[in-house]
């Protein structure tokens, strides 16, 4: 009962981030088509950060389905997680309205790498709180795709001060990486259950 | 249990944007009743599109009660569906604004089409998770209700550019076909429990 | 299980609306406390209809503890009362910018009727749908409270335009009235069950 | 099944009023680094209020725990609680965007002095109703930190007028205080079950 409040939560704050995003979509004053156009990099940008939020709620939805045993310290690290991914309509509207710009374009970038290291916290505390033979540990394995996420965040953030185009390119394939979810973890609830 | 969050993440999701389109009707700075004028279209607009993501979120109540088992597909093709609504509060905004001129309607009638071409796609991902004698195979059949409605969306758009009036009757007529529950999965459902 | 998804999109919708209302307390642009007293009569405004929305929830919550088996009428029943509350934030917001004048002031009135009325009709669909012996009907019995607060918020509207005053006297009066919540119903359930 | 009603409710007015805060964050026109820079104390305001509403909703989470019958004070004791959660959004963009001036400093100490009163009476509220072998009157005990917290708000508030900075680190300090899950309904829980 205590993790479903907890998913109940996490559902809330998520579903109320990815909506408030498309409140930058600001309804323009003409009502022509040409006042549209300057819409579509924020149109973009809303699309990239919608991808990534249904990401991490795929995941989140995967992982907690492991957790026996709420914690103090997952509720915290789960709030934590929450903060970062509670950043991405800011960081999303800044890039879209700026054209996908340099520093916007790079503040993107930390924000999501920020984000793939609370969510590796989260992962280590329901693990520690699972104890030896952790399910999750079992499925996350060494967590290639979280720490390769991690260096391609990184390069994106540097690219973006010479090629934002190349360093948005970048965020949109770690995305593709992972728009799979997480079937290892329902193989595996599968096998043990 | 896994669907029961699935249920909550989108209920959340359509829950705000219902409630987020409410937002476009700016309070006006004067206190009279002329004052009140101008927003009638945006009223307008925003009944039409609260009754169709009241419509939606009918729908989509009933065809989850057919699901037992949530697969990853069906976790991304309800993000998809959920997406399009997401459009909602900006088309009807934009439309509302604009007094329904010619543009902002045609893009209302897309939105309205790609919400519904999201909402097939869900029907047809689930059913290919439910096999041979899928329940909510039964209750569709050949879903003429749903191909009708993108027949007249694709009408309304196109009506759209000489006559937006008559558009927007046709988007409100496709409302009405649906208005009335999705009956038969009730009935379904009765009779296989 | 049904009724669930109900409550949890009734639940959705009214905290959005509830927590939506507190925008209009827009941050002022001054750090003095001169600089607050324009938006005393929002905030004013905003306690009157958060007290309102609270009450709503509160009476909803018990009356949908009666229901058992939701139909299609009553989702839309339900549905047709959300729209109302839906616009609590704008009437809201428009009689607190306005400091209580006239035209907000009745209109705020007008849409506590409307969502009075849409209440009504909501209790009548689920006594309709729990037949002769419904426990609801036994609750509501005349409904004195719900005729008498339609009766004052008629009053209220029609005082509006001589003394907007008087008018917001009226609309706390009631909801004083309903304070309480709904005892009668916990009574009742507590001894059929 | 009351109970979680009551705790959905809260969850979604606590995950809306967490993420509206963050659209204090206002998406700064320019795009260079020097236009972030106006936000930093928006920012820094909105991570301290970010882990407030977390604290709330963590101790909000481990109350209910011990509450067992829902009854009509407790609606309206949580209503009030959540009334002056619903302020947070407003004082922390004020006290934000003028970068931690005396008066909205001294309005947010206020705020979180009231919102800690709330929470205080709908702790005795719950204790009243759960008789005198009450688990949480066991767990609150003499609710020094409670107390404690209230004469640290009601000092910063006072030292707002003279050293706004010293006020905020009093409110950072306070939340350090609080950060800690009450582990001792969690304990307490573990020894009575």
């Amino acid at each position: 009962m205590e993790k479903n409040r907890l998913e109940a939560f996490s559902d809330g704050v998520i579903a109320i981030i990815i909506t408030i995003m498309v409140l930058e979509l600001k309804v323009p004053h003409g009502s022509d088509f040409a006042s549209l156009e300057p819409l579509l990099p924020v149109f973009l940008s809303y699309v990239l950060s919608f991808i990534y939020v249904g990401i991490y709620w795929n995941n989140h939805h995967h992982m907690l389905q492991t957790v026996q045993h709420v914690k103090g310290s997952i509720l915290w690290a789960n709030l934590h997680l929450l903060f970062w991914l509670s950043l991405f309509p800011f960081v999303s509207g800044w890039m879209g309205e700026n054209h996908f710009a340099a520093m916007p374009s790079a503040l993107y970038g930390l924000v999501l790498l920020m984000a793939a290291i609370a969510y590796s916290i989260l992962q280590r505390t329901i693990i520690a709180s699972q104890g030896e033979n952790s399910l999750l540990a079992k499925v996350v394995g060494r967590d290639v795709k979280g720490k390769l996420s991690s260096l391609l965040y990184i390069a994106g953030i540097a690219t973006a001060f010479f090629s934002p185009t190349l360093s948005g390119l970048i965020y949109a394939a770690v995305a593709c990486i992972w728009f799979v979810p997480d079937s290892r973890i329902e193989r595996l609830i599968g096998q043990n259950s």
